[in-house]
Parts: C-alpha cells; structure tokens; sequence
C-alpha cells in the first residue's frame, strides 16, 4: 500500500480524511485548504486545518464537525463584557490553537512546522499539510466589490450574490517542501479531493502555483467526491454559490469543475442518472453512499475511493 | 467629598478599593502595579489590572479574588494536548482580558486607553489606571540571580529565599497624564495604599520616577493598611520574603517599609502591641478589622481608612 494524499476543507473535506486515516495510518498526508484563513485580535485563524486536526484527533464535536466535542464559550462572553468584538463567536477549545499559532508565525516557525507540531501532540500520525505556508485569501466577488472569505461567511451571513472568486497570493504561493515530498512519493497511489466546496476549499489548494500541474504529472489515479448529493449541497454554500454563478446545482456540475484534473468521480445513488453524463465526459464514476454520518460511513467512503483509485490503475495497466 | 486615590496589587489592594469604590463611585481611582505584568503565547497578562477590574466590576470569584467567578479551563487543556506549555494554567474568562489587550498595545493603543475601555465596559466608574503605560518589571533578586516576578511566582513557586528587588524600568517610566491628572486632583482628599505585598505590589508604584516625590508634595494624608496580622501576611508570600530579607515579620515592620511617606498606618486589634513603636517613628495609627472577608468588611475598612484621612486633615487644620 502506497501514499494516499487527500485535498481537504471544511467538514466533509475532513471527514473523509478521517475515514482515510482510519485505513492508512501515517500512510495518509492531508492538504489542507489556508484561503479562509484569518487574523483575529493578534489570533491566527485557520479554520479547515483546525476541523482537520480535531477530525483526526478523535476530539472533533460529531454534530457540528468543526470544533472539539464539550466545546464552552466562558471566554467569548468575558470578552464581550469588556468590550471586544462580538464575532467570531468561537469556543474556549477552539481558541487554543489560534493563539498558539500565531505566537508560532511571530517566532517565525512555518504554518507547516505548527501544524506537525499540533499533529505530534495529539497523536495523529498522518501528515497534516497546509497548502502552503505563504498567505492565499480567497475572497468573493460580489456587486459591493471582492469580500474575504470569512467576512462573507461570518458578517455577512453568505447572503450577497457571488459573482466569482480571486485566489489573492496563490499564484506566487510556493508549495512546500513537505507537499512536495508526499506528492512525489514513490508510491503515490492515489489523490483525494474531499467532499467540500469546490470554489472556496479545493480551488485555493488547486490555484497554488504549479499544485494542479504537478498533480497531473504524477500519474496517480486522482478522484474526487461529489458534495453535492439530490441537487443539494450536505452543508454549506456550495449550491447556492453554484446558482449564482450560473451553473446547474449537481454532481455533475461539480466533475465539471475538476474537468482535465480528476480521473474518478464519486456520486450518491441519488444522483445516479448523471453517470452516463460524467463518464461522457471522460472522468470514471463509481456510484456509492457519499452521505457520512458516523465512522463507518467516513470509513466505507474512503474506502470506495481507495477500491476506485486500485480499479482506475488496473484498468491503465491493462491498457498500456 | 474628594478624589480618593488607591495603589494597589494583588487581591488585598483590589478588596480595598472595591471597598472604597462603594463608599465613593467615580471620584475613586486606583493606581495599579503593573510590575508583575508579563507576556506569554504573544497575550499581554497584567495580573493586578485584573484583579482590581474584576473585583470593581463585582465579577470576582469571591474565594480566590483574582479570576472571574465560574472559570472553566477549557482552553488551558486543549492548549497542553497541542503541546503548549502548562503554565500559567489561567480559566478561559481570565484569557479575554491579556487577549485584547494584547490586540490593543500591538494597535498602539495606551495600556491606560486600554484600561480605562475596560471600565468603561464593564460599568466600573472609577478610573482603573496603570501606574505607567511604559514597561517596568519587578525581579527577584536570588543566589540565582535576578528573577522576572512572575517566573519567581510561578515556575519556582517562591522558593528561593529573596535576597532583594529590582524594579527594571521604573526610573526611566514616566508618570502618564491621568496619573498625574488624578493625583493633582484640587479636591485630593486620600491617598491609600492598599494592604498588599509592599515589595513586589506597592514598590514598584512608588518607584515610578516621580511618584514618591509627587504623593509627598501634594499633600493630601497618605495612609497605608497592613497586610501582615498577627505576624503573618493573609494571602501571598509578604512575611516569606520579609523574613527573608532580615526584617521582622509584622505590621510594625511594613509600616517602616513606608517611612516619611505615610502619615497613617491601620493595623488590626492583634498587633495592638506595636501601635505605640509605630507612633513613635512619627506616624499616626488606627486599630480596626483588617482581615476582609466579604463585602462589609470591605466596606467597613474603606471607611475606617476615610475617617483616617478626615481625622489627620483635621488634626492638620488645628495644628495650623
């Protein structure tokens, strides 16, 4: 068995990526998305890296994905009362790696070596990746102008209209030394873009400069999963940003958009009907439950993609 | 009735001036020893600030005085499981504080402006001001050399026997505007030293260059309160390090520590006995409840030491 490197952001992002690191151990290297990244009072923000971490951890809150489970908010109140801000409205746990990671960056350690670190510690074994250690910001477009993404997200409730989206520094963005080493390993066998937000979490890490090239070059099966299931999206903006931007609100849509990258596609049986579609399109289909409520869903989805990538390769090589 | 002037440290000093703060409302300010101010994880901690803000805001666990009631320590455990360092182990409410005012300072916002937004914030009408905005910071001075306080506090635990004090920075830190502005105050009516540790608490306010001098000149009766009873202190290491530096551990002996700057001294009905001696060096005495247990008690001791001042301005107008 050979490296698996999965694309990760947001909750679906890592919650595949646990269903992965529940099969292959330290064999697994998540690259995770930094565009929605933020400052925040001195605090360094890194909201996809931090669902990663707790997902992987085992300490991650099962209804919300995002923050460690027993999560309390004595902190936010406190600093309410004296007269900070009043967003973003994040718990006590989920403040200690915010503070820890910028007093890192201030001593002029990378977001890489952090994040090892933070890996180290809680006893994960796999590779938690950012995409970079240099600044990407995705921003939205909208009529009132380009939005960071976590103003759009948080003070303004992803309400307006998106019109588009800028990778500000991703194409001067450099990747690391420690993504190119699990990219270049020797026994790449397969690369996993998670069930998140194609725009805001796959894009980002795909616009980094030389990261899509690079994945191509490697030859390994590339699959990704649909998250968008029954013309909706599981959480997320995903379709309702999928609508403004004019396309159709589908599985289908989405292959779309990994369109000359990706191999494989993973949809729901909900969505069987736009197989034919996508395989038309040259990208393989394997229809499967992509909807992961406990474990063993994240288990049996990682798993289908892991049979998927074996199939895709069997098949090259029956080919060549 | 007049400005009521209080320096103050540790939980001693802040149960007096939430005392006074009853009694007089806005025409209390408390100056704070900012000595013991420190910076860890990039979070600015002034311990003593603190103290008094939670205290006057009426948020003060009433056990411990120095931390907010119902703290919870969430994010001091989720800190240690990503290898963060263990001390100081602070509740998530005690951390909004040196967070903003972290955020605040790296803004080239005043530790004052900071300060005074704090109270203003949390309905607190008297003015909690710094002893400076600039960086003064007591060391211990051991066999081991010269200690910042808070790591003498902390990683040593106050074990090593205290050879003396250094205030670093103290002759060089100017008086700021709304020190002086209070302490010039036409109505100046007291001047109150809280019963606080005189070494690392009430010194290193008088050794800001200027404020002896300044609390002298201007006249108004100066008026101190023991922190040892009995020939112990009641919170802190005050009779460690007094016995340490080869003084006697008693009310008589911090009365010294004061000498030719206070014109009052309050020591409880225990250590009557010294009453006599300390007259004798030129300053007058009241015996009265010093130990503080719970509000009236702080209250009770506020007015005593009032009555003090009125009392000695009386004296003074006869005397003239």
């Amino acid at each position: 068995m050979g490296t698996v490197v999965a694309l990760s952001g947001q909750v679906g992002g890592a919650k595949l990526a646990d269903g992965l690191y529940r099969l292959r151990g330290r064999d697994l290297a998540v690259v995770v998305n930094t565009g929605d990244d933020f400052e925040h009072l001195g605090l360094a923000f890194s909201p996809d890296l931090d669902t990663v971490l707790y997902a992987l951890a085992g300490v991650a809150n099962p209804a919300s994905g995002w923050e460690p489970a027993g999560e309390t908010r004595a902190l936010h109140s406190m600093l309410k009362s004296l007269g900070g801000p009043d967003r973003p409205i994040l718990g006590d746990k989920s403040l200690a790696a915010p503070i820890l990671r910028a007093h890192g960056l201030r001593e002029d350690r990378s977001l890489t070596e952090i994040t090892l670190e933070f890996c180290r510690h809680l006893g994960i074994e796999a590779r938690v990746l950012p995409m970079s250690d240099e600044r990407v910001r995705t921003h939205v477009l909208t009529a009132g102008g380009a939005v960071p993404f976590p103003e759009y997200f948080n003070e303004l409730a992803c309400d307006p209209p998106v019109l588009g989206f800028q990778y500000a520094g991703a194409e001067d963005a450099r990747l690391t030394d420690a993504v190119l080493d699990v990219l270049h390993s020797n026994d790449l066998e397969a690369v996993v873009l998670g069930p998140c937000n194609p725009f805001h979490s796959i894009r980002p890490i795909l616009e980094v400069n030389g990261m899509r090239q690079l994945l191509r070059k490697r030859g390994a099966p590339v699959i990704a999963v649909t998250p968008i299931v029954g013309g909706k999206a599981l959480t997320g903006s995903a379709g309702k940003m999928m609508q403004e931007l004019g396309r159709e609100v589908s599985a289908r849509s989405v292959a779309m958009e990994y369109y000359k990258l990706i191999d494989g596609f993973v949809i729901d049986a909900a969505d069987e009907d736009q197989a034919d579609g996508i395989r038309a399109c040259g990208v393989q289909v394997v229809i499967a439950p992509t909807v992961m409520r406990g474990l063993e869903d994240r288990v049996g989805l990682a798993q289908t993609v892991l049979d998927f990538a074996r199939a895709i390769r069997a098949r090259r090589l029956q080919e060549a």
